[in-house]
């Protein structure tokens, strides 16, 4: 959730929750933003930005919930389309489902015949729960590594795009995210945080029932902090 | 040191110290080399790989110390240039001289204003020993964790040229190795070997002098064990 100020090359005022990667709020910070922090397990931070931004006169950016915001993060599939054609599947990692469905325009534009497979960490599966259930089921705030999936209840504009244009909603366990996150250290010697991970682990748990297809995996992101990192990758 | 059969499609000869990193034992074998150890501290590799290509009529194919060899190595330089145009400086890890002295030919056709800047570990500063005394110069097995850049002398091939192409080699302590595999791991999420960051690292001491200049670095490798990744950067 982040409130930009009005006025250009004012500081932004972020909300995140106290137990983000220490290395996330740090980088935050070292962007020159001003973090306001809350209890993931308690507090709405939709709440507390639109209050705040109501009380100091900001405007409110959603992380998710915004035709904007989605499109914008959609961009990066844009780019993998524009950059090897089309492709059969594009796995994509879920939370507020702002990624998935600018993910889905693009592909939708870009690729038609793309399945695109959305992946939810199984101790929060409100989008796979939502998309079978036909209406936005909320959930309590799930306990898993993936921090960056652990959203409650997927957005208003991401879920119609969901319901019209993502084939499926996959879930992959913990164990298999850090399974994930070593794979990248050792073969593709990258640092992908937990969230980042579901993407992969889901084609890996598809395994065989992939061969032959061109596969896209959107990997996002890669904020985790090195002593957690350590003891996740050991 | 690698030794290739002499009729295409048959088993590779990999002459590889027995504390490799077992990352890079794994992987060669994974590509389906076999495997001959050696102890680094007492034994020369060389002297292995020939009586063994002697007996089991195998090519050598020497790790740095050949012309074909050197110039392969050098097509990251050659690339970094085509892709980026002429840089004032460009910072490469140097072990046997392959690497660096394929670079500096490449950076002295593409952007003969460059200078080529090579790194060692302070432990084990051969190259720059034998550049100031301008003969090759031969030291114990050096103690860091820069495990590929423990050769113990530079090859007759590179030497030549980092004589003639070279501006300067500098050496780094493991201590600034280390804090420069954190900073790959969390700025650019990436994986690197302690010897990948002798580059970055030498960048880093030379800070402000640097200031204005294109710089390029060039980052080799990402072979290192994940539980020892994990121990170095944290």
């Amino acid at each position: 959730v982040a409130l930009s100020a009005q006025l250009l090359g004012t500081r932004a005022t972020i909300i995140m929750p106290h137990d983000a990667p220490p290395a996330k709020l740090a980088a935050t910070r070292g962007y020159g933003a001003h973090i306001v922090g809350y209890d993931r397990y308690q507090e709405d931070p939709a709440v507390i930005a639109q209050a705040l931004a109501e009380r100091e006169g900001l405007s409110f950016i959603p992380p998710f919930d915004h035709p904007q915001v989605l499109a914008g993060q959609g961009t990066c599939a844009l780019e993998l389309l524009e950059d090897v054609g089309a492709l059969d599947a594009l796995f994509v990692c879920v939370g507020g489902g702002g990624l998935i469905s600018g993910c889905a325009l693009a592909a939708h534009a870009l690729a038609p015949q793309c399945q695109v497979i959305g992946v939810e960490p199984e101790a929060g599966n409100d989008v796979q729960q939502s998309l079978r259930q036909g209406h936005r089921v909320k959930i309590d705030t799930p306990k898993t590594i993936a921090d960056g999936a652990q959203s409650r209840q997927v957005g208003e504009h991401p879920f119609a795009i969901i319901q019209s244009l993502v084939s499926d909603i996959h879930t992959v366990s913990d164990e298999q995210l850090r399974q994930t996150m070593r794979w990248y250290a050792e073969r593709m010697k990258m640092v992908v945080e937990p969230t980042g991970c579901l993407s992969l682990a889901a084609v890996r748990q598809a395994g065989l029932a992939l061969k032959g297809q061109r596969v896209g995996v959107i990997i996002s992101g890669g904020n985790v902090d090195l002593g957690r990192y350590a003891q996740l990758i050991t």
